[in-house]
């Protein structure tokens, strides 16, 4: 343990994890009867703290970026822990946008009678203490927490102890505007260690969270899952696809594709590998390989594809099934939409894939059978986000099937009751 | 290994599963573009199946009745095992209701436009495949198999030992309903063997299974949720409340009381405690307790409320948090309706609790912050059931907080999909 409060033993470790978790259900019921006035007022004054404590913020940074220099810290995990002035006025404006957002808690998603005169009504609620285990971004501190408050959850956070300073800074601005706004400071909590055994507690705290939602890389994402005894709601791979009809426009198949892969390759929905019908391949691929070579992406072709273009290189077995988060992709020739269906549904991620085609009934078979959380007509994979959804501020994708699927927004972290009305109904 | 194939070793027995679990998730797969006539087709068909095997079924189930009897197993669970003409009757007519259900897949959700063009739907879609692990009811085989087909899901079931023969012989009226149908035999499947390492192997195929559902005693569902790497949706305990406020009507609150408790005392609603506002416990807590005596009820009681009545006996701490099943109720007397609230956030189950007022403000706070799945105002607990809430056939009722909570039914058997339709959108 090199930061933090020392916590000494495992036990002492145990009984502060425990503290931590019964503080945190005790403000998720409070939160239960909170006006969501309440909570936006919250977000505002969290927002003024951390505009009104920008040299602060600096200052525990510039500890965090000390010790992770002479740690010898790669140049792009140096930069995710970065918080500069404009970082920190995006974090502010993050919490004023989150307040801006519709409540979901108490929305009442069907309502219906029964004939014995009772009215069932189905009500939007909070899913309870959610636990968020992230690595080393400190911005994660204020918007993991801001999602879980706006949503009426209470948040356990547990960063990356490269960020700890940091976070912690981040923290007492959420603390001060839970204050400000009358509500319990344990709405949002920090794990008060750096101590790795916390997260292994986290896992295992079924009585105090209800849910654990890894932010961060694969190894992290992996460990969470293997390990916890909560459930789950990650984002594993995003190996996406693009699939070029036999009947798709020539431009839009190069415009899309062109985006879907290099727009930004480092996100989970860039496109990793691009499938097109046989017949019109002689036609359309040379045109598509040589924009994405001129753009700098390598390609590895099935044997069809590496006769079109001497740039292109062999394709392995494995790349079917690779992420490659970099300036890659992998093109493979298919007979038709049947075929690409199945492919993408055997080597694919489940998370976002798209057709390129005029033809609508091959469109909608796509879009029906391509078993994935988003599936596109005509539109880039780069469209795989929250925001771009119109869905506001998002804690991550899931490429789960349970609960919550795709862009996780406010309305992914609640749950419902059924709230039940009669008028001395008794059943026979 | 009693009964059922002879699978041999673990190997043989992991391979099997496999086997099992690859099939399903293809059947899965062709399900997703099947349209909801074959689905009800196949559900109406099974019944014919079962009404024309209505001697094979029962000759089955006479082994299956042999075997336990030799085994000397109780009569409970003899009565569970029993198939009688009216049961299968009632199996077949079960299967004919789920067909009339509404098809929950491909039903739009929600539909939005983005300022871009693209057009964004959230569309129902199956699960995938679900793992059902059971007792000794052979009903279930048929109950539950529908339910999942219904839905577009593929099921693998895994009845009790003690009802393989049953379970097989309904089994084989499923899959000729599937095949009548021209479905995927596979979209329901039995684990072929009654050795008990088969329930080990389903609870770790992580890429075969999507979510399992446990039906049966506490025992089996502890077991299937500490050992499941897979989701589990399960019904824990129903400790179910009632409280009957200052301001309830005295009549009203002994019909509900008495319902909620005595209509059923083995079923997940039915009450277990009864909590009552001390200022108008010693009006109306003697008639209360004189009904449920009468009506064979044993009261364990706080200090209070033994003091009424030399029938109360006294109640200790562990009483609060037992779900009885049984004609035993535990009373206390609280001070109001925020102690009745806490009261049942600390000992309850989340599962259904009730208020009894005449006071709609206190009806609506109790209803807004008892964090049960299920919250009634003026009417008995015992009304927790799909059925009652017009939901038709269920699975279960979930006690967890994440997909679904409460009564799950067909919908609740789906997941979603975003779909989203451009006419070749770029992100920017």
């Amino acid at each position: 343990m090199t930061d933090g409060k020392d916590l000494g033993n495992a036990n002492l470790l145990h009984d502060a994890m425990i503290q931590l978790g019964d503080a945190a259900r005790a403000a998720m019921r409070e939160l239960l009867a909170v006006p969501a006035d309440a909570k936006n007022r919250a977000l505002r004054e969290a927002a003024r703290a951390i505009r009104d404590s920008t040299s602060a913020l600096a200052a525990a940074n510039a500890k965090d970026m000390k010790t992770a220099e002479e740690k010898g810290t790669a140049g792009a995990m140096l930069d995710r822990l970065l918080l500069t002035d404009g970082r920190i006025e995006a974090m502010a404006k993050g919490l004023e946008d989150i307040a801006e957002l519709d409540d979901p808690v108490g929305s009442i998603m069907a309502e219906w009678p029964r004939p014995n005169g009772l009215q069932i009504q189905r009500v939007r609620v909070p899913l309870g203490v959610i636990g968020i285990i992230y690595e080393s971004r400190p911005n994660v501190t204020a918007d993991a927490g801001a999602l879980c408050l706006k949503s009426g959850n209470a948040a356990i956070l547990r960063g990356g102890s490269e960020s700890f300073h940091s976070s912690t800074a981040i923290m007492k601005c959420l603390q001060a505007g839970l204050r400000a706004a009358n509500l319990p400071v344990a709405a949002i909590q920090m794990v008060p260690t750096t101590d790795r055994a916390a997260v292994g507690e986290m896992l295992t705290m079924i009585d105090h969270i209800d849910i654990i939602v890894p932010r961060g890389g694969k190894s992290l994402i992996e460990r969470v899952q293997n390990e916890s005894r909560i459930p789950v709601i990650a984002h594993l791979d995003g190996n996406c696809h693009v699939y070029v009809d036999r009947a798709a426009d020539p431009t839009m198949a190069i415009d899309i594709i062109q985006n879907a892969k290099m727009r930004r390759t480092g996100i989970c929905g860039a496109a990793e590998s691009l499938l097109i019908d046989r017949t019109c391949a002689p036609e359309l691929l040379p045109g598509i390989i040589n924009a994405l070579s001129q753009a700098g992406c390598e390609i590895r072709g099935d044997d069809a594809t590496q006769a079109l273009d001497k740039r292109v290189v062999k394709a392995s077995e494995k790349d079917w099934d690779t992420e490659y988060l970099d300036a890659i992709i992998s093109v493979k020739q298919v007979d038709g939409l049947d075929e690409a269906i199945d492919h993408i549904n055997r080597h694919g991620s489940h998370h976002t894939d798209a057709i390129v085609t005029e033809d609508s009934a091959a469109a909608e078979k796509f879009l029906k059978n391509v078993d994935s959380a988003i599936v596109l007509h005509n539109a880039s994979t780069q469209f795989a986000d929250g925001a771009e959804f119109g869905m506001g501020a998002e804690i991550g994708i899931s490429t789960g099937r349970l609960h919550a699927r795709g862009p996780v927004g406010v309305e992914q972290l609640t749950t419902y009751k059924y709230v039940v009305r009669g008028d001395g109904q008794v059943r026979p």
